[in-house]
């Protein structure tokens, strides 16, 4: 053993919560968003546990590689496309589908049929109001045009801004309509709902959906509550041990800073995980952590500044931990999206940020 | 290429920072705190850029391994000592020093000295205010000469809480008389300063300095006015490309949640950088990006929500940017530390979650 540390993946999760947008999206194919090693979780967790999508769509050629060369045969989306010309050869020598969001793209491809009689697949994507990638409504239907020209597979795209909000611009709605009138009488499938719009706007999910982190078991706002009925599981539980005991007295103080101070005499446990882990460096005094008792665990509250390794907690709630006490930072016990709101941030950056560091371990049995 | 991004990392600067550590702590010897994968910075580019130091200090036996394989044949400093007992043998046969800081770990080499006559270089840990690890000032005493009656190398070790800090407690001063009181009349050398207490505790040294953060030409209080003068430079930088240009029109918004709202017609450039390559995503609209121009380059400002993937910012400041513009994210235009106090963390943590899927590069020239 080496630290303590140790990121366990639950395959069953990841196959329950597929089933969900199964359930959710029944006429839809499914691009599983895998990007950023499978939000954290790592390409290899989401290849098995995942087996049963339509696609995988990510960002990068080299992870279409790997997933080609373990024997992925299904689909692959490229969700930015291309980043430069000499990507394509490569890009459709592994078979995948592109998304195409730029003029830049556009010649590209252009310049490449010229010597090439190649059909690809293609899904173009529509700026109706994110304002991050995507063609203007403007001009939506000259590249639809362009590209079709080409032989090419054509299909439609967008990215809502506000899926997870109820109250802010541009709405799920306005973006529809936008989509509406820029692909009106357009040949070519759609492709529109992220995680939010598959649980909370069942009218706007197109051919295919694009769920990302309820696949993971987390909330598409960042608030557990939001998903607590929502019959999805947590793939990832990071877990660790107390290395450390101290016993303080009332008035001493712990840690950088010194922003915890004992209000009696109290012992505080040193677990082995830090913000060099992937913990948020932002999670203030009381954010629970999950202690193994003899019991059945009980919740204690972080007490002092996380540090780059190590993480200190009040032990009041936990008379019988010891050095070598099991410890949750999240994941059953305590869903990520709760520390993470803790900390002012969501539950997508914490797992993204799992460091290479810390070991993963694939749990088959749920 | 695939995705834009990179981490450069620069050798000299290494160098330079190293030389400056030498200079401030002439008659110290130094361990090179190399934890965290180099604080992000991969070990690769410390065994290189610190060749120089006398030691490396960092936690994970594998790191240790890594190194030595690697040919390094200078010290190694288990900074947390071992995790468990059958650590032990991998960690001599590694060559290492221990740091030991709970009466479980002095157990440990009683049970081993049973059946062994192995004499261990040892850095016996006092917690002399901080509360995270090492031994009560009460009983540190004790330890200390069961460990000698083992035969070993018994040097003496504190970390301080506030070394970057004026106003909090517990005071470097307060330490350091615990510290003197506790190893008072003891033979051993002494390891005491961090990079805090190098810069601004300069009677605080003891025989081994334990520099990190200003190796990689950060400041230790996470403000870069805090170093501005103390000629460190910043190791690594972290740059992207433009990928997106979009229009806007006065009251449109741009990404998740619409944060960022146009006040006037404008462009906004997508760069190929989100919160899952360590960008923070708590950083707020007005963060700085520094952007090349036909001119030297100019600072723009995020607008707009960190995604996963991209970061939007205002192109006002940068009329000739077009895609495929050259961005720094941070590094020697733009300081990591300023990134991160925009975002209520310190460079530190930035620096440290530099995702796997960032490829680095190691610059050899200044």
């Amino acid at each position: 053993m080496n630290r303590p540390i140790l990121a366990s993946i639950h395959i069953e999760a990841f196959k329950h919560n597929l089933n969900r947008v199964r359930t959710l999206a029944p006429e839809a194919q499914i691009w599983s968003v895998v990007k950023a090693a499978g939000y954290g979780h790592r390409l290899e967790s989401v290849l098995e546990g995942l087996a049963d999508t339509d696609g995988f769509a990510l960002l990068d050629l080299r992870d279409a590689d790997w997933l080609r060369t373990q024997g992925w045969q299904g689909r692959i989306l490229l969700l930015e496309g291309l980043f430069s010309a000499n990507e394509l050869t490569e890009a459709l020598a592994l078979d995948c589908d592109l998304v195409v969001h730029c003029q830049e793209q556009v010649t590209l491809l252009e310049a490449f049929a010229a010597h090439s009689g190649h059909a690809i697949r293609i899904f173009l994507k529509l700026n109706s109001g994110m304002n991050r990638l995507g063609f203007a409504p403007t001009i939506y239907r000259d590249m639809y045009h362009r590209l079709h020209a080409l032989g090419h597979q054509v299909d439609h795209m967008t990215h809502f801004a506000n899926a997870d909000a109820i109250d802010q611009k541009p709405t799920v709605g306005e973006q529809m309509d936008c989509f509406s009138k820029a692909v009106e009488g357009l040949s070519g499938k759609t492709s529109l709902a992220n995680s939010a719009a598959i649980l909370w706007h069942r009218t706007a999910l197109g051919d295919w959906v694009r769920p990302g982190i309820m696949l993971y078991g987390l909330s598409p706002t960042g608030l557990h509550e939001d998903i607590a009925h929502a019959n999805l599981k947590p793939v990832m539980s990071l877990t660790s041990e107390i290395i450390d005991i101290q016993h303080l007295a009332a008035g001493e103080h712990v840690g950088y800073g010194g922003r915890y101070t004992a209000p009696q005499a109290m012992r505080i446990g040193v677990i082995a995980c830090g913000y060099a882990d992937g913990y948020p460096r932002h999670a203030p005094d009381g954010t629970p952590v999950w202690v193994q008792t003899n019991g059945t665990g009980v919740i204690c509250p972080i007490a002092g500044r996380v540090s780059m390794d190590m993480i200190t907690i009040d032990l009041r709630n936990a008379p019988d931990a010891q050095i070598g006490s099991q410890v949750e930072l999240w994941g059953q016990k305590v869903p990520a999206d709760t520390v993470a709101a803790a900390a002012g941030t969501i539950g997508y950056e914490l797992i993204c940020a799992l460091a290479p560091r810390v070991p993963v371990e694939l749990i088959r049995k749920s």
